[in-house]
């Protein structure tokens, strides 16, 4: 790691700048680091926090290589860049992480889910669809309901579609978006694994947690996953190792899988032998930088997730995934009717002196992910509890 | 608190643009709060991660009064702010903190020692003093050595000589700063308490530490201190949030102290009633800001004293001042002979991933703070081992 004559750190830009850039300019002060960040307006969350802000469109190329001259490590708060300007940035000696061949998987669906079953890492049955007669076919196969996905550009819920028929998929169809086709899997609970890779190859994994949804949006992260098997932890801690290493991601890797059953979107029918192989779960989605899932590491882990994805960017060594406490949990502040939150802090504040607030800067918009809540102790009801009741009451002021 | 329109959140103003600034940004992020700093220079440590960063010399009344205009509340990096300045702000309705009649206590060390020992709290013999024969003369009353001090303006071992005689007397007494004259206190070790304060009167007290000084310098901070007999730590406590509310302070409150043996700078002859008195505890110093010797607390607390600071001066409900890990210490980084230390950075990251290096984004000058770090855990040698490792690898390359 170099550190330039200009600055007395080494310097960091972050593509995008929303609160997950925010949040790594937390972990960036200490580290010595020097955030830059390509924002779309100076409103936006992390440009609040970080002196060298610059505005410009990240789809243009001639914009992203002005941004990232004299950066030691480029890397992204959202995952829109478009592949290939990544590879020109990286043709041109730049250190971009993760790199486009990685990042490619977390873009594309139909990639994703391509590359996963070839490197055998169980997923629900899926195809790539055009017609409404393909998803029948699937069905066909598989069953209804089928879950119907945009290949590209989803998230939080928008892009995925779950049709009971073929008349819901023709409607989805028509919308002309590229899609995929899933099995509906029928899980008992989420989980998520988050994992850090370096560009020499060291790895580290968080421990599994449990995410719960809401309409499509993650509302609260146990950690760790509550009764979770030990070898199950360690079977969905030693998936999402092996994608990043077969992916060559760099930086930090989220692996969303479904805990189910048996494993496998076909559960009912599957044989012990391949209820074993999955060991009862079914990979999800990908995300290749800082998530939302752990969010809770800020409090919750010898070393936050930010902290760590700048390390693994500029290829230091990784810090301590260990938890700080044996329960932590985070539920997100999402945006209610009344858009003057601050009122509502100080009687948070008050009621639990040790639950953490994190906002994001952003105005209050209906529900719109403005902060998160953060809690921990030794009792998993109580930890979930505090958490619930401050990001509750921060929403809608009512008390729980 | 309010939310002023054209801010998310509230604004606070930080006089001072030194490392201090810089970790309270690192506790501002997550509160939603926007710092504005009055720095000297675009290069300071607090300048190059505050975006509202002002410059302006904070001796001059029209530059403060443009600076904390719109801001909700105006706090301080360090203690050289004029009091008639900061009287002046306050009469204009701008909330201060700490305000001037608090702060004139850590900025005049004569109206400290008058004010403490008005309320009763132990202090070594002192006396102001002008010439050498006003030494002598306290001398003759209380031994040699003498401890002169500068009333105002020292920190880090500047503005304090012990002098063993009149003629050693002499020479500081001509460089004609105004002096006070303390009894030399054989103490066993250091302590320091770290007290908060808002305005409407609630006050926390972190856990008493141990602070070990090499050279009037802090090197290292014990979490809590070791071994140190539970009804002599109620009484520290006792003590620091007693002069937080007799001073009126609002926000930190560091108070160093003297353990000795029995309490007391002439603690051979005192009578038995005033150790228990002073329970072998004699105040030495007051700093009303953040304090090195609550950096541990960023990790090793649930509220970093950054973080409770910025609560207190906004008069928000305090936050949890208990300890993460049973042991916390933090070793100072001073700079050594060679300025590249990143090139050492990998190094100590990869020896040990539990353990937190902070830069302060100073370039590195002999003997120059620059940066700290801290180790946590259950076994105390190890944890000092820890911490003492990655410092002194840091600053020399010497593995201990």
């Amino acid at each position: 790691m170099s550190s330039p004559s200009s600055h007395v750190g080494p310097v960091v830009g972050v593509v995008g700048a929303g609160q997950l850039a925010r949040m790594m300019q937390q972990a960036a002060i200490p580290l010595g680091l020097e955030l830059r960040v390509l924002a779309n307006s100076p409103d936006e969350s992390a440009a609040k926090v970080i002196v060298d802000t610059r505005l410009g469109d990240y789809r243009d190329l001639s914009v992203l290589r002005e941004f990232a001259a004299g950066c030691d490590a480029v890397t992204f708060d959202h995952e829109h860049v478009p592949t290939e300007h990544i590879k020109a940035m990286a043709a041109e000696g730049l250190q971009v992480h993760p790199g486009a061949d990685a990042l490619v998987h977390a873009q594309d669906k139909a990639e994703m889910r391509r590359r996963l079953t070839e490197i055998g890492v169980p997923c629900p049955a899926w195809r790539t669809v055009e017609t409404a007669a393909d998803v029948a076919e699937f069905a066909a196969q598989n069953g209804w309901p089928v879950v119907l996905k945009a290949v590209r550009g989803g998230y939080d819920g928008r892009g995925v579609w779950v049709c009971d028929d073929e008349d819901e998929a023709a409607t989805v169809v028509a919308t002309g978006v590229p899609l995929l086709a899933e099995a509906f899997v029928p899980f008992e609970r989420e989980l998520a694994v988050l994992v850090a890779r370096s560009p020499h190859g060291q790895g580290v994994s968080y421990p599994v947690v449990e995410t719960v949804q809401e309409n499509g949006i993650c509302v609260e992260v146990l950690a760790p996953a509550p009764g979770l098997d030990a070898e199950v932890a360690a079977q969905a801690q030693r998936i999402a190792l092996k994608i990043a290493d077969e992916l060559g991601v760099t930086g930090l890797l989220a692996v969303e899988m479904f805990e189910t059953r048996s494993g496998g979107a076909r559960s009912e029918s599957a044989s012990s032998e391949a209820a074993t192989n999955t060991a009862g779960l079914v990979v999800n989605e990908l995300a290749m930088r800082p998530h939302n899932s752990g969010h809770w590491t800020i409090e919750g882990a010898r070393t936050s997730q930010f902290e760590q994805h700048l390390r693994a960017v500029l290829d230091l060594p990784l810090g301590s995934p260990s938890m700080a406490a044996p329960y932590v949990v985070m539920a997100n502040l999402l945006g209610g009717d009344d858009p003057d939150i601050f009122k509502r802090y100080e009687h948070v504040m008050a009621h639990d002196p040790g639950v953490k607030v994190h906002f994001y800067g952003k105005e209050v918009r209906k529900g719109r992910k403005i902060g998160h809540v953060t809690a921990l102790g030794a009792d998993l009801d109580d930890v979930r509890a505090r958490a619930r009741h401050a990001a509750v009451y921060l929403t809608t002021g009512e008390y729980t």
